[in-house]
Order: structure tokens, then C-alpha cells, then sequence
């Protein structure tokens, strides 16, 4: 028996232990304070301490207190425009300081930011706020013409605030549309109150090469334990890349595309100069490079291949040989990484969905690597997938959900849980059934892992060829033909084969004044079957040399879903 | 009206939007998994990638992997021997690998670890122990005579466990008693399965200086954020004792006291090198930091002064000049600072309580300082209380609880919100109300703020001196009278007035073959009058110099209690 003494002479009297444990712990700490996680407050010791670093977008400048200021007076007009729990606000912008001040206002009054995907189809937009069931969007001017298609078929949509950095409505913006700039002269601001860290804060949609976008939503709490995880990682790690509070960022991942990778949230909660550059254009990233004495920034590598062909490279010796750059989306190529390394760039892969927030991995150096000089980490640690972050939960299992061997070989699929997966596919049973089929994640992304834990992405379930029964990784063959030197863009495919069911086939572009024959390209494959590092039957059947431009998704990956329609039967005509 | 679509034609209808969103959020999810914040999982990334850092007790070094086999020994057996959920668990240990195994292992199997603080007299460890409940204890071989005294008086108590370096059961050890070692051979691993991240994992009594000790406990959920928070702000600040995985750790705070301000959960997250010193001798943490390389330590000013002071100083120079160290527990003497700095020893302060499981605040320099020299950067913030880290919502309040201006002068008591509070003194409803009046944690110290945020501890509510209503901080004056060069250690305490209420009066010991006159320190003080740091009513009615040591608390700290009752009446006789 167990006696629990409260205030006032009252007493509770157990039988049970357990009964008595839960109702001490409870009753007792009545008077305490639970903080919950709340986005907000991450940027609260930045505000506290009145950071002076600043968010630079075109011509303005504002620090982070101004910029939390004009959030919540957005916050409060939401608010007094019937915004509650569970609303959905969208953005429809670049990356600009207004939509940097619209991820922190929104949530804040617990409705939920939904960052549009700009580069979809003007009808998928409308197809994915239609289903978002949209209340409000925020909408760049330049885009204010799609306003036309998205009000009749977003039935739940209320209002318009037009985004212009020239504070003028456009003549191409809907009758009742509201200015953004208006906005902030009149509202209050607003003084968020604690709610359930539980509450969804974000909702975007997927804009997967394969069916319809599918929606993801995460919850404070989510994005709080994702943006300290992350901090913690990049900041504590020995890497090249190594994240301190001092660094100036530019961010080149647009902020409709999960989350920015977080950096919105982790740069201010460290209270960073940080630099929007709106649409990515590699000559005005170089010069932003210079003119604000960046020092860190994440991208695909489509974007560095992008800035690292520009010729205006050679005058920003200084600036690269000071930038710090986390690759992800795809595959860092080795050749890549080494352009990237000779203008002086550190740089590391880091990987992750859209499903997971996003970031699983990060490819920091093991202990032994420490004191080895960069272009010596690469292959050991740098261009892998990497390692777990805290409090991410990482397994290669095979299609028994059996943990495939730590041969570096063996090739499975990388399944996870963490405090910040994504819990469903908006509004759609089935897909989330699979997407968590056995209480994991499914990530349909294969890949090897090494004795010590690091993994490497072999391929993507979706684009990896099954030749007879075994999986063929088109990535690594991928790698290995951007290896010649006038290969400009390379895609494997699986073409159906009679034999093996599919075959790799190679569709490859050429550098400018290059030329290219198959029987060329099969023989820079047989070096690296001679050398070992992939098997003969990994050599494609076919390679395809074209001429115009490989197709790209609406994130500047290579999308092979055309390709793979185009070249279905090249095999068996 | 809204519907859910359920797997298997099932319809919900929702009358209700919220309802709807609720039903929505939860429902559907329902395949997902939610990782709950757990502490062993925090060495999960550690063990992962097998890290290769040893553990470094006495002549025994274990990778972390080893002890995490280890402690899940332990931890089965514990499960075998009746241990559940709210199991109190006790340790009895100086510092030592077989300490740090249990760290991992009670609250693995959601029992609750109680930390015996060791330097309380064996009638109050006894107390704490019964009042805990405590139900198998851990105990070091040395302390083994004091079982006899603790089976009488903890009725709980099922079983004795001896901890012993050379693996025998000391004579002394009551009859019954297991050998660790012994149990470590036979137990099988456990391997935890996931529970409530709200589960209470520790309990530790408090020795603060007025009253009985006073119980806190902290759930896993609470213990994982502040491991996260306190990893993240020492690593990505910009500051002289930056924390990297790299780092080689001796920790020098007990693990008896406040989980070693969480070092033990903070270093198996990295991976790191983890130094062991069992009793803390100043000659022997010297020779520990030239052999194993050591970079980081934190610790109480008190051990850092033993260890400045000790005669093989000169003998260690290489490894002073890597040593970066951080100072908690009372505040950081500015001649302390300088004669460590001196030596090369890089050095921060931070600042935290038993009831915040510790840290709250970290004195990192602000963004205007980072190019200095840390010799500059002392005053400005290195030896301030600092800025609260990541998720802590710190005030400095008057006695309304409104906010005191940013002035740098105006003291207030600081209260404080985090996801890491204690929520009650355990079993103790009247001192819970006390400790959370009007929702916030009261620290019971007294700081002022300035216009940057950084906080400065003016004295705690029980020691400063309240003269004609106006505080007058007894830290302040220590500190001056610690810049004598003749004062080897200094206390000032309140005596009672009969104009004033209190007035101040100073307790002084001198240096070996130094002598001081209260004339003399009356005139040392009139310097910093003239400077203006003080006013001219905190210099002390009196000096007392004496010639035994100034009594002090079982965690190092000077014990002010027996001297404000030797010395209440002496402006008053």
C-alpha cells in the first residue's frame, strides 16, 4: 500500500505500485511547466540575444528580430482572417525573405505551411492545392496569372496576398487580391501562445517521377528535433564542412522543396547571415558568393555542375576556395566532387527523402580518416551516403526485412524510423500502408553498407535494372561514364531483355565539340570491369549517344521516365 | 461535412472540421511508427559505426560498443532480479567505467538511476537512500562498511551489488552481497525494446546548503533534449572551447552530481575518447591530461584552482596548452581565468542547477567579439552566467515576476522553461509550489542582464545581503578580494544590523606566508569603489581573517551556512 501526500491534508492510497508511480509523477508536478517543441522557439535565443546578422534578398537587408517581427504581424493577420489549427497557408514563391518570414509565421498560429511546388505544371499546382485544400496563398507576382486557374478549382480558397518586391499589385492579379506590403503596415503583431507540439506545422507534395504528387506533413515537433539533430551533426562532426554559427549561408535548395533540407529553421536557431538569392542563376550565385563573403551552402550536384561551368568561375577564386558545400538529392559524382576540390570547395554528400523532413545521413569522416587531407577522404567517406544522424534509426534489409551483411556488396534496401519521418501520404491509406510496411520507413532506395557502418546508395528501387534476378546499380554506371572526359550527362536504363528480363542501356550526351561512338564508350566501361570495381555483366548493351539535352525533373535531376518510355524496347524491337 | 476514407471501404463522417483533422492525423497514421526520445538511443549512431574511442578507467579501456554490451548485461540482470518500471536503482562510486556502464543500463530497462551523491555524511545518504526507495544498489568495495548501515534503515533494499577493481568481495561487503564482475559474466544481453519517452530515468538528491537534501527526477524525454541542446550550442558557438567529436574528455564534475552535467549522455552520443579518474587528485588529473591526449574537461572552479595550484603545474605545459575547459557550479573568478589562460588553457563559463538537470546557459562570445583575442573576450562574455542554449526560455524577474531592463545593473531572480525542468521535488508538494510559483522554474539566483542578453549572476537569493532593501552581491565582493594577492580563498556573508537589517562582512584566509590586515583589504576595496564597479555601501563592515580554511560544501563549493551562524551577531554583540 502506498500513501501520495498532497496539498491541503489530501491523501491518495494505492494498492497497485505502478497506479501509484503514474499518479505521483502526475498529480505531484502539477504546478510545473512541460515546454512543449514548437518551431517558434527555435528562434527564440536568436531573438533574445538580438542577433546582428542579417538576411540578405536582393536589395533588402533585415535582421532575424525584423524578420520575426514582420512574421508575426503576418501571423496576426492570418489570425483576424479565420486561420485556425489545421488551416492550409500556401506559398508560391521563389526563394525570398518573404517566404523565409512565411515559414515562421504560419506555423506559429498552428495552421499549416504549404510550400507549392513551383517548377510542377501550372494544373498539378492546382491538382496539389485543390487537394491541400488551400484557405490562403501567398503568391509571387509573377505568377499571379496562374491565380486565374487555381480559384476556380481550390474551392477552400479565401484570400490572395500578392508577394512583389516592387510593392505594387500586378494588373495580372485576381480582383480582391491582397498586397503583402499592405499587410504588414496595418497588422498587430502577434504573441504566439504554447500549443501541443503535435500540432502539423508543414505539408508539401512530392514531385516523384513516378505518379501523382503525394503530399507529406510533419509536426512541430518533427521539424524542432529534425532542425537539432541536423545542427548537432553538421556542428560536431570532424568533415570539411563543418557547420559554425559564424558562417554566412546561401541556400541553392528552393524552399518549396522539403523543408529547404531545414535550413530556414537550423540557420535561425544559429542566428546566421543568410543569403536568398531568389531564382538560381550560377552567375548571380558567384557574385553573391563574393559580395557577401558566403561560407556555406547544400545543393544538388545538377547546381554546382551548373556554377562550376560558368565562365565567370575564375573571377571568384577567393570566394569558392571558402565555401563549404553539403551535396545531396543525388549522388555526388566523383568527377564532381574533384572540379569542386580544385577551386578550393569543401564538400560532402549528405542524403535523405522527402518523406524523412528530410535528413537521414551525412557523410562525415570515421576517426581514422581525421587527420588524412580532404581529397584523401573522398572515396573513404565524403561521396558516400554516409552515416545516421542522432536519433536516426537506419537498417539494409533485404526483401525478408532481414539486415543485409556489412560487405560493402550485398545490396538491400534502406529502411528507417526517426522522430521526424513523415507519419502518412496525405489523405492516402494504401500508399502510406506501403510506405510503412513492417513499421518501418521504406526509403525504395538500395544500397550497400561497409564494415563500419557507412552506406552507399546503390540505386533507386524504380531505376535500378534487375538482370536476371541480380541488381544492377545504374548509378554506379552513371559515375563511371561522366568519368570520360567528353561525357557531358549520362542516364542507365533498364530496357526489357528476353533473356534477363532487363538490360542496362546507356543514354549519354556529349560535351561541346566532343564526339562519341559506342564502341569508345564500351571500352571505358572494360577498365573498370578489368579493375574490378564493377562486374562484366554490369556493362550496358547499348549506348546511346543524343544530342539534345537529357530531360529533367522539376528539381533538376535527370528524369528517366521519359527515357525509360522512349527506350523501352530498344532491346527487343 | 467531411469524410475519411479507411483502408477497406470504411468511411468516417465528420461533422466537425476539427474532429476531422484529429481523427485524420491520428487514423491514417496508424502503420507509421513514432520513435520516442529514449537514452539509450542516443548511443545508437556510437555503436552503429562501432566507434573505435575507448573508455579510459584506471587500467582498463573499453570501446563504447564494449560497454554497451556491458551495461545490457547488467541490465538483464537487473530485469531477472525483479527490477520494472519505477525500480529505483542506487549507485554508490566515484567516478568509474563500471558508474558510466549503469548510466545506460537502469534507465534501459525503465527503472530509475539514483545517483548517490557520496559526499554527504553516511546518515544523510542513508536518508536519501529510504526516502528513494531505492531497491538494489551499486556500490563501490571502499564504501561497502556503509551497507551495514544503510539495510536497517532502506527497507526497500532487495539487493547489494559490489563494484570492485580487483574483483573480490571485500570482507566488509554484508553477507549476500554479488560481485559486479560476477554478475557481467553470467547475464545474458538485453536488448530494449522501445516505451514511453515520459518514463523517469534518474533521481538524484540535491545538497544544497540550507535543509534536508531535496529529490529531483528527470524523464528520458528530458534527459535527450538537454543532451541534444547542450551538444549542439557547445559545438556550433563560436568559442575558445568549442566541443568536437574529435575531443578527448575528462570530466571532472562527479557523476553523482547532476548526471556530470550530462557529459556521460553527451560523449557516447559522439563517440569520443572518455577519461576516467575515479577520486579526483590534482596530480593525478595532470598526469591523465599528458597521456591520453586530454582536450576537453569541465568542472567546478574549485578543482580547477587545485589543479593550477599543484607543484607538477610546470611538468605538464603541452598538454595545458590543448586543454579547453568548461566552468560551472559557482561562478568563474576573473583571476582564476587569467592564471588558467596563462597556462594556455582555453576557458568558458556556463551556468545551470540539481532542478535544470543542468545547463541553462553558456557564456559564448556574440557575433562582434569573434575576432578577438580570448584574453578580451573575458570580460565581455567568457566569464559571464552567459545566454541560454537552444529551447530555454530564460527571464530575470523582480518580485512581480515583469522582466528587469537590459541594463547590466538591475538584479532580478532568474526563472526559466525548458523542456528539461525538474517537475517536482520529489515527494515534496510544498517545496514543488515554491520551486514553480506562477509556472516558472525559480532558480533562486540573482543576475542582472544587459542589452545583448548575456546574463551575470549577481548572487543567490540565500546569499546575497540585503542592506536598507537593496541587494548586495557577495560574489562581486569575492571576487574583488580574490584579486588581493595575499587572499587565498574569500567568503562574505550577511550579518545582522540594527540600522541596515543586514550589512556585509568578509571572511578571508590568507596565502601560505602571506599576512593581510582588514585595513589593508578595507583599502583594496576603496579602489574598486573609486573605479565605480561597486558602490560604496557594499564595501563590508568588517574583515575577519582567520587562519583555518573556509568550511565547504560535499560538491567543493565554499559553505557559507556554518559561517553566517558563527558570525550573525558579530555587528551586533
Amino acid at each position: 500500500m502506498k500513501i501520495l501526500h498532497l496539498p491541503g491534508q489530501l491523501k491518495l492510497i494505492f494498492q497497485d505500485h505502478n497506479d501509484y508511480l503514474t499518479a505521483q509523477h502526475s498529480i505531484l508536478a502539477m504546478s510545473a511547466y512541460d515546454s512543449p517543441l514548437l518551431i517558434h522557439k527555435l528562434l527564440s535565443q536568436t531573438l533574445y540575444r538580438q542577433s546582428p546578422s542579417e538576411i540578405v534578398y536582393g536589395g533588402t537587408r533585415e535582421t532575424w528580430p525584423v524578420l520575426y517581427d514582420r512574421a508575426m504581424r503576418l501571423a496576426s493577420w492570418l489570425k483576424s482572417s479565420g486561420v485556425k489549427r489545421g488551416s492550409k497557408v500556401a506559398v508560391v514563391d521563389f526563394d525570398t525573405s518573404d517566404y523565409l518570414e512565411a515559414y515562421w509565421a504560419v506555423p506559429s498560429v498552428e495552421a499549416i505551411l504549404h510550400t507549392v511546388n513551383i517548377r510542377l505544371p501550372p494544373e498539378q499546382i492546382v491538382e496539389t492545392m485543390a487537394h491541400a485544400e488551400d484557405q490562403i496563398v501567398l503568391v509571387r507576382d509573377e505568377f499571379a496569372p496562374l491565380c486565374a486557374r487555381i480559384s476556380p478549382h481550390v474551392k477552400s480558397l479565401e484570400k490572395i496576398v500578392v508577394l512583389s518586391d516592387s510593392d505594387s499589385m500586378p494588373e495580372t492579379a485576381p480582383h480582391g487580391s491582397i498586397l503583402y506590403s499592405d499587410i504588414l503596415k496595418e497588422a498587430a503583431r502577434h504573441e504566439p501562445e504554447d500549443f501541443s507540439e503535435n500540432t502539423p506545422a508543414t505539408l508539401f507534395y512530392t514531385s516523384g517521377t513516378t505518379g501523382s504528387p503525394k503530399g507529406v506533413w510533419f509536426t512541430h515537433r518533427q521539424l524542432v528535433l529534425h532542425t537539432l539533430s541536423t545542427v548537432a551533426a553538421l556542428s560536431f562532426s570532424e568533415s570539411p564542412v563543418r557547420l559554425e554559427a559564424k558562417d554566412v549561408i546561401l541556400p541553392l535548395v528552393p524552399m518549396f522543396h522539403v523543408h529547404g533540407w531545414g535550413f530556414p529553421y537550423a540557420s535561425g536557431l544559429l542566428g546566421q547571415k543568410y543569403v536568398l538569392v531568389g531564382k538560381y542563376d550560377p552567375g548571380k550565385i558567384l557574385e553573391k558568393l563574393s559580395e557577401e563573403k558566403v561560407t556555406w551552402s547544400h545543393m544538388v550536384p545538377t547546381i554546382l555542375n551548373l556554377v562550376l561551368n560558368h565562365p565567370s568561375l575564375e573571377n571568384h577564386k577567393e570566394a569558392l576556395s571558402r565555401w563549404k558545400v553539403v551535396i545531396g538529392g543525388a549522388a555526388l559524382p566523383t568527377e564532381l566532387a574533384r572540379r569542386a576540390m580544385k577551386q578550393g570547395i569543401k564538400i560532402m554528400a549528405g542524403y535523405g527523402l522527402s518523406e524523412t523532413a528530410p535528413i537521414l545521413t551525412l557523410a562525415v569522416p570515421a576517426e581514422a580518416e581525421y587527420d588524412l587531407p580532404p581529397s584523401e577522404m573522398l572515396e573513404k567517406s565524403l561521396l558516400k551516403t554516409g552515416l545516421p544522424i542522432p536519433l536516426v534509426d537506419l537498417r539494409i534489409v533485404d526483401k525478408d526485412m532481414k539486415d543485409v551483411p556489412r560487405d560493402g556488396k550485398t545490396i538491400g534496401e534502406i529502411v528507417v524510423r526517426a522522430p521526424w519521418t513523415a507519419r502518412e501520404y496525405y489523405r492516402d491509406a494504401d500508399l502510406t500502408k506501403e510506405l510503412w510496411a513492417g513499421g518501418w520507413l521504406h526509403t525504395r532506395d538500395l544500397a550497400t553498407i561497409d564494415k563500419s557502418g557507412y552506406v552507399k546508395i546503390a540505386d533507386r528501387t524504380k531505376d535500378a535494372v534487375k538482370s536476371g534476378g541480380e541488381w544492377i546499380s545504374t548509378i554506379e554506371l552513371e559515375d563511371i561514364l561522366n568519368h570520360h572526359l567528353s561525357v557531358l550527362e549520362a542516364a542507365v536504363i533498364g530496357a526489357k531483355s528476353s533473356d534477363w528480363g532487363e538490360r542496362p542501356v546507356a543514354i549519354v550526351t556529349t560535351k561541346a565539340g566532343a564526339s562519341l561512338t559506342e564502341s569508345e564508350l564500351r571500352e571505358h566501361m572494360s577498365i573498370f570491369v578489368e579493375e574490378g570495381r564493377i562486374a562484366k555483366f554490369w556493362v550496358p548493351d547499348r549506348f546511346v549517344v543524343i544530342t539534345e539535352a537529357l530531360p529533367k525533373t522539376s528539381t533538376g535531376k535527370i528524369d528517366k521516365k521519359p527515357l525509360r518510355e522512349k527506350y523501352a524496347s530498344i532491346l527487343t524491337p
